[in-house]
């Protein structure tokens, strides 16, 4: 009887990755997703599809060049999906894969938490302050 | 019989803020957060506490002054705790306050989901630069 060989380290590195290890792929994944822009633009898609205009308008701040970027980047990590139509004027939507959806409810948490804990994390920076 | 008044948009903005508008002090944190340095960091407290040489061992790539800058930052916003003991060698070790450790765990959520999913995620990627 024979038993299949445990894998190598390099195999269980393909299998699930580690963001500690600065040359791991998850590495840029993790700063498209943990990314100012990557954050906001889940968050914000998490809701409903949206329109490339949308996504500008909603996210206060972001420039086309950063907005383009970051939906770029995005898809490419199959997070997003992009969707054009044929029209004039061009239709183009963005909406989250079922990947990015697990991906975005994550995001969403996490967003969620720092909006509802503004309060105390206000509080905290004004008592280091005055220590200093 | 009076009631309270309704809060003033001001006052709502206090209560809980919104990671969508530029000038909202979420903003902030969100960007300490969700950053590639800030996020190891808090994945990597949530073991159990550490000392500065175990967190740059640790964090493949960071640099000293990167390491200094996000303990600073997450001290300031009052997720970690920095406790420094009068031995020589001098000795300081870093911990999640309470408020860090909820922080922390959904952090650790979205990094560890990133890691499952390297499988998907490269190959996403190896699709969309075929189709390029």
């Amino acid at each position: 009887m024979t038993y299949p060989k445990p894998p190598s380290p390099a195999t269980a590195i393909r299998r699930r990755g580690d963001c500690y290890l600065a040359a791991c792929l998850t590495r840029e994944i993790l700063d498209h997703v943990f990314s100012r822009w990557g954050s906001l633009v889940l968050g914000a898609l998490l809701e409903r599809k949206k329109r490339y205009s949308e996504l500008r308008d909603q996210i206060g701040g972001i420039s086309e060049k950063m907005l383009a970027q970051t939906l770029r980047a995005l898809e490419r990590d199959g997070l997003i999906e992009r969707r054009s139509f044929p029209v004039v004027p061009p239709h183009v939507e963005y909406l989250l894969t079922p990947l990015g959806r697990e991906c975005a409810g994550r995001v969403g948490d996490l967003v969620d938490w720092i909006e509802s804990h503004v309060r105390s994390l206000a509080r905290a920076q004004a008592d280091y302050d005055e220590a200093d």
